[in-house]
């Protein structure tokens, strides 16, 4: 029996509120000594740890750095090794596009081809506003072959979702895109016999929208990337017995909020906005995804002192958060983001949960090195969800 | 390889012994600032934890509260959600019913039947006496039928065990249980096709029981549920070489302990019962489960003071235990019951193990705090098994 079939079977509804915290990438290493959470001043998140059980937690196992897709289903509950997500679905979904079981999606990027050859793979980034014109006069023009249904979403600068509509599409193919820029389009190839159609399908789009923009002065052609089709994977409600909320403002973590049957809040890009959206909608669910991206990008920009800083305009909203008295407090990372390595990396992520039927450790203060010494050790993200649930009271007991 | 195919590989008979004293239930939660095993005087408790390494153990993972069954599976050395005991089988052992690999038992309650519908689902909870009274007349009144042994056996108030001996009988069957009153009875009805023989057996039996019973003016009928066939499981001696032996009081513990091939040593309720039959049968083992039940149930009722004193109490008998030098000494609970939570929860096990192959940490008090900075870490109580047996030098070399 798995952990799956056994959520199943122990989670029952409560009126328990669970409040997770994700602050994105806050785990970070040395640098003159201290880590961007030893560096920063975080008297609210360092009086939580005082007040909490503490741990790290490793997003899939040791030595292994998660993407942003596989970091996030282990912290909701999902074993990051057995569901993967395709970039594409991620994209498509946290852009706002409606995607079926008949849908296969890919990440696009309008491109410039000049004497065959991609010369930019980003089109000079047009502005969004011209972004939009294109993919409206792309899916008015392109012609329609055999029955597939295709349609681009425009996204940010030079960026767009391909959306193609047909049975029997699989989404095992090769990316379209040569990766570097002075080499010819490069067309999606079937990994698998099955996957033939499909690539025949994308390849003729492909054709067909570099033929209807040969007269773009930048955008004249397009890359697509991560094919994927709607994955097969539980949702929360069904497997936890949750009514979850995400308040996140980016997309992707909006699209991997949906697909696992949350409703999204929607909220803009300061941190505030965050905890407005938490005060506002606290009645209405019983689990809050909460998710602070700024530590992230500082870390994947490898700036040391603006993830300081991130982490320290966060800590200012920490008694709004303790002001609504969840039931379950967690405050923790998907992963690591050292500023020193700037990119996503393998440390585990500092852990603290607040509840009454946690009891209360040593740890004073929440960085990666106070919350090694902690009461929960060191322990698989996978695991956090049984435990928030566990203290929410929302598992029934496993066999007489 | 899993775990137990390297124990039979692995495990070898040697003369040293192994003494498992399990405290049920003892990790508690604080209350005024002190959990049960902080707030208890427990100076030889607290002396062995200096003595010893220690650690917390989870008995299946991070935020899963076990039963009893599957908690005490996991300190034995197997997989609890490998096996799954049904609440029949352990209800029947648990009752002192002999339960043989021909036999299908199933939880039974008396009921009242009114007008063809279910009136009461516990026959108004009848006296014991009553249901003594009841099966007597039960097992001389009922037809035999088609060479299908079945007897009853008399539980607390409207509570029975069922047994039918037949070869044959799957329990892969329904319950036969309406679950709501006002309602008519339900047969059990087979799962596979396989269990049809069952199905028919068990609700014959129903409809015998009813007629005898018809001029009962309460308990007039009756509903089964948890149907379960002896299960197959290894036991003890084949998997880790061992001549186990169980020094319990409580009926459910010593059931399992049968089930597990372990030589059931009776003894009384008192904690001294419990020592006095260790030194009398020391020689004669090599693996000892010593069960002390008092701390457990303090918890369950919430009784804080209690369980404190439960704790000092058995704290006194430890030098009768350290006197006689056992090679591996682990002290540990099966679950945690904190009296703040009125039953099992899913907090880990305080674990201390003593042997001269163990080394000492710095770990100086028996308390759930002070083993989580143990050099045990923090580990699945599974892999309890394992390390008792490596460190009595039972556990071969794996691989060359």
């Amino acid at each position: 029996m798995e952990w799956e079939d056994l959520a199943k079977e122990l989670s029952q509804a409560t009126d328990s509120k669970i409040v997770l915290l994700v602050l994105d990438g806050v785990g970070g290493l040395p640098v003159d000594g201290r880590s961007e959470l030893e560096a920063a001043r975080k008297p609210n998140l360092d009086g939580l740890a005082k007040r909490a059980v503490c741990g790290l937690s490793d997003p899939v196992f040791m030595g292994i750095t998660p993407g942003s897709g596989p970091a996030h289903l282990a912290l909701f509950g999902y074993d990051p090794l057995k569901y993967q997500l395709g970039r594409g679905i991620l994209e498509a979904l946290g852009s706002g596009v409606e995607v079926g079981r008949n849908d296969l999606v890919a990440r696009g990027n309008f491109a410039t081809l000049r004497a065959g050859l991609i010369s930019d793979r980003r089109a000079g980034r047009i502005p969004t506003g011209e972004n939009v014109r294109i993919c409206g006069f792309l899916n008015e023009r392109l012609p329609k072959r055999d029955g597939v249904e295709v349609k681009v979403f425009p996204g940010k600068e030079h960026r767009f979702v391909a959306r193609f509509t047909a049975e029997g599409l699989s989404d095992e193919l090769t990316d379209a895109d040569p990766q570097k820029e002075g080499r010819p389009r490069l067309p999606a190839n079937p990994v698998v016999p099955g996957a033939a159609k499909a690539a025949a399908v994308v390849n003729r789009f492909l054709d067909d929208l570099t033929d209807v923009l040969r007269t773009e002065p930048k955008a004249n052609t397009a890359l697509l990337r991560g094919f994927s089709k709607f994955p097969s994977i539980p949702t929360m409600p069904e497997l936890f017995n949750l009514r979850p909320a995400a308040i996140a403002n980016y997309p992707m973590y909006k699209g991997l909020a949906k697909l696992l049957g949350m409703t999204v809040l929607d909220v803009g890009s300061e941190a505030s906005e965050l905890f407005d959206a938490l005060e506002k909608n606290y009645k209405d669910h019983d689990f809050f995804y909460v998710h602070y991206k700024k530590t992230d990008s500082a870390g994947e920009d490898g700036k040391f002192e603006a993830k300081v800083a991130a982490i320290e305009a966060l800590d200012t909203f920490i008694p709004r958060l303790t002001a609504l008295n969840p039931d379950v407090l967690v405050v923790t990372s998907d992963h690591s983001t050292p500023a020193l390595l700037c990119g996503h990396s393998w440390h585990p992520n500092p852990f603290l949960l607040v509840s009454r039927t946690a009891g209360v450790d040593d740890v004073a203060a929440f960085t990666e090195r106070a919350c090694a010494k902690g009461m929960l050790g060191r322990f698989r993200a996978l695991y956090a969800m049984p435990l928030m649930l566990a203290h929410a009271l929302k598992l029934k007991k496993y066999g007489a």
